[in-house]
């Protein structure tokens, strides 16, 4: 067995090693190595980087290969696979389901506890290697149209159309987007190419707010941090001209302060999906929310359909992501791009692990 | 214009008159006049009783005509009403939307700004009244199966018809109910009448549990007051034999610990529906919820085709009201009811404002 | 009172009489008097300018004002009414329910058997007259991007609305048009403007598909009249690249041969939705369809929100319906319009009632 | 290999052979063995009996294991199975679909191509053998409540649920059932367990409908053969006393003038599910179904959940499908069962494939 698979792998808390893993081999008839591409740098990496894991951590005894968002070119399927061949440009979708438990026959995989997501601890491995093995259903073939750079932000744009799916958007909604990070920006635009009849994204930072503008048709707002969020939410609905309030709401800071701003400024019989995540618990104005009948889902990660409304979208430049991708650094360098994004530089930083 | 209809009215806090009001005029020719039997009494007239209000308060300037859940007898009918005759008895819908904005429109006239609901502050009257004006399609003809005491039921019953709805449930779901006062005894009997697999019923008092186990099939559980939200969820779904957890969860009780357990035991994939209410913000496990992709509904008292639902329900026995019923007090010993109710005296404690 | 309202009278096939008919006043503080200016021409106009009506019919003891596709400029307005005032523009939605049946209050007015609905007879007079009288809640504001022979559109556009909103289209998805009249082509716009991956329209006649492709961005497709539905359908999806078929197909012709290829043209799991209206009864595929669990929903006009989001598309552009209206005909000279849309001239023939 | 697995195969109409073939081993660590104890005949057993198959057919080069709604107990199981171990008792859902393609993943597995369902022509061979392999998580556990006779039930039970769940039928809702053969019947039984307000059962067969009505709760019909589908509608809803039609339609004849006579007896607003399957093209009502907005619903087989479900309500009892099983033939008379449905006699028929 080959060993010549280099990869990238956390020990610790900013302890990191490139290390020589054994090339994978095709095991199963349905599977695809995929050589990776390109690596987005998600808010999660930082995370890792900085503390090792969330509740659970990498350690000495169980390194793991960091990376999820993920783009490459095919470069072996199984004899079973029909819908790849090797040279494919596809874009990866980097949690594999049992396919066999109540949840993923009903489709809802991504609530699959037998999960398999791609560097999560103690033993997933993820992208951030040569050579990646994939069931091939999960590796989406892109279109000429897409390039292998943008093809890493179908995995944060399926987390933005998730959202908007549970939130049932319709044409014509007028639509409250909190947060202009990547999700924020991408929850934007999805709710743009569903049809929403406006949109306002809500950042404290104004530059954030200057580019969402340019990137999106949409109103922006900064709330007043010294003042109420039922306040904040007051003045959200007269600055968008909605006495009524706003039809769907996207969280995506998982700010407990934002998400009273979202459920106050909601409309009766409006929709609030928690997508960005944040302290386990959070207080929440539950009377308000009652006698609204407002509905408050919360969205986790991506599921069925969601990649491929995703790549269609963005094969269709809807929206042109190429403004979001902000810098991208040789493999050996994936510190200086984790670095960057710890520091709030750039949308989304890029690790290129193999040429195109 | 006759002023013999006798009605309570509140003046402010334990502030009681009876006065002698105009007799009601038919003056649009889909209106319908009740002569009210039964009057239900609710925690919310004993929190009146007792404030004279929630945020909208009675006054010397503006007494109120108490009373929402009741039953009658049609008195007289618009020239235009072909469902209901003099002489048929009816439950009473106490909430009359104003059918023409986009919510009343679109299926939801239970979130209507325009609704006139009985017992409203400042100025809307209630049923606690010898007749009753009433759109007549707002009154509900029932059939001989039912009598005039449990006619008054259907309101309660309605709400939690409502919740059952909002949640979707499906038979063969596993559901927890919260609260085994009326609101949750009558969630739970909805919860079988929609075929709910199982029903657990959670309360902190052991002989109401003792009671919900007599009036509808269903095991009960006593949460530990010294243990945490997420021990008692955890213990809940032990003692169910559920180790993924509740489908479905009904929380009647507003109390946010409850909410919180409730949230804890419920599956990935569920659905917890607020049917009571409480403080105004609460604590809720948002990270828990985003992980299952929980939703979280509102219920907002009853909407179309609920009264028609609980109704037929009724009629049929399932659940048979008859033991809810605790007391009946003549009209004039209202305050005798409320306080009854105030003590926790009974479940469903009646006021009978005119001979059936 | 005055006689001073000129309207267009239909005796029977051919009888025509403009009259001098009362003006109509407030009496119900929720009424709003609209001075018509545009009535469009739909086929069913042409049908009963034959005919004389469907199943029921005008005559010489019932003459019917014509007309039901219009907009106008509020005249009067009762003294409820504060949602327009004299002067603002309005598209007209011309049928009014009883706002009182269960399938009113359940969100489905459009199905009310009280409906009173513009020029439907024997008695419902349309709006091919100057001053309208009209439940302010049915008069739509019309901002000042759209014109008042564009919000004539706004009519037919809610039936294509309503044909999208009923088949649940999300986007991506593949979409069938079949037909390019004004309902077709309105469809094709509508499937657009919720995003759909791609749309194919189906149509006879090469100059009308011609048109579709400069109206909306669609492929086109003209089936071979010599083979049979089946082999069209597979054609159909060969063209369109589709091997599994077409997620929604929307069917504006209410020809049975074309029900037929689309229902064959359809996915696995697909929706079909019936818009056009034909002959009574139909032969289906039905073993096909039950193959493909295929839901066939069937189109009856508009309802709760479908005017509110045809008409914010519009007055967006999307689409733009200019190049849709071919005429504009002066009101004495009505026949003018209906004889053209007769004889296939044009898509959209307006008739001026009075100035701007 | 041992050869020692008893099995029964049809190699043409009429042409019966039992052979001894492979018994199966595991070779996927998810995969289970099953003793087979019972399989039921259905109405498809006996048209490939006297046809050889559908569209695809038997042959002396291709025979095949008849067979698909069995019972049994398990055997073994691969290393991986921890739902099932040897001796527990079991239900088979007998249709192993992909689980990679899109339907599979979104939770509608019964339209997956790939399915390899149960003496499927050529070459997926059924039930009718001693030990069966089969994917452990489509075999399922039943309660010591359940009688592995009764657990042969859950497969046409299952359609029933799957045809009710398609209906979205909410309790109190009014449901007519067209045909009372097994899945006539256990549709009704699925409608009251999912709370029906009421239930009517059409046939022809008077002996048949007497037997519906010791078996569910509900009324009977027997339209007149000489009438329209029009007039017997008409009749069904005066006899129901149901002015505005029923709620829900079962359709499980397959004949055309039932899917008319169900069309026509719909409510406005009201589904339509077609779960027998008849003729390829059939006649139906679309004009009337326009003007109602009927949805058309075709079920195919059983989907995620509908097992459970089935499962579930079996072993509550609700219904009790003892009475259904008219006879147990042992193995070697399978010839005998078939030749008995084939002649109309008893309900349900069995072959004992194994001791209990």
């Amino acid at each position: 067995m080959s060993r010549d698979n280099l990869s990238c792998l956390l020990y610790g808390p900013g302890q990191l090693k490139f290390e020589h893993r054994p090339v994978p081999e095709i095991t199963d008839a349905h599977d695809a190595i995929i050589r990776i591409t390109y690596v987005g740098v998600c808010g999660s990496d930082v995370h890792f980087w900085t503390h090792g894991g969330v509740s659970r951590k990498v350690s000495d005894e169980a390194p793991l290969v960091m990376g999820h968002e993920a783009s490459g070119i095919v470069h072996a399927v199984g004899s079973e696979v029909t819908t790849l061949k090797p040279g494919d440009r596809v874009a990866i979708e980097p949690g594999f389901p049992c396919r066999r438990c109540k949840l993923c026959k009903a489709g809802r995989y991504n609530l699959c506890r037998g999960m398999k997501f791609a560097a999560d601890p103690p033993s997933t491995h993820g992208t951030l290697t040569r050579l990646f093995k994939i069931p091939a259903d999960f590796a989406y073939k892109i279109p000429d149209s897409l390039g292998l750079q943008e093809a890493v932000m179908v995995e944060p744009f399926s987390v933005a159309i998730h959202g908007v799916r549970l939130a049932g958007l319709q044409p014509g909604q007028t639509v409250l987007v909190q947060g202009s990070g990547t999700i924020g920006l991408l929850s934007a635009a999805a709710a743009v190419a569903y049809g929403a009849g406006s949109v306002m994204v809500v950042d404290i930072n104004q530059k954030k707010l200057d580019f969402a503008r340019t990137f999106v048709e949409c109103k922006t707002f900064i709330p007043d941090a010294s003042s109420t969020p039922e306040a904040n939410a007051e003045n959200l609905r007269a600055v968008a001209g909605l006495e009524g309030g706003f039809d769907v709401v996207l969280e995506c800071t998982g700010v407990e302060s934002s998400a009273q701003t979202g459920l106050f400024a909601s409309a009766a019989g409006g929709v609030f999906v928690q997508i960005g995540m944040g302290r386990p618990k959070q207080s929440l104005p539950l009377l308000d929310m009652c006698e609204k009948e407002t509905t408050l889902k919360t969205a986790f990660r991506y599921g069925p359909g969601d990649y491929e409304i995703a790549l269609e979208l963005l094969a269709a430049g809807k929206p042109s992501v190429k403004s979001l991708i902000s810098s991208t650094s040789p493999f050996r360098d994936v510190t200086e791009a984790w670095e960057k994004t710890k520091r709030g530089e750039g949308i989304k930083n890029l690790i290129q692990v193999t040429e195109e």
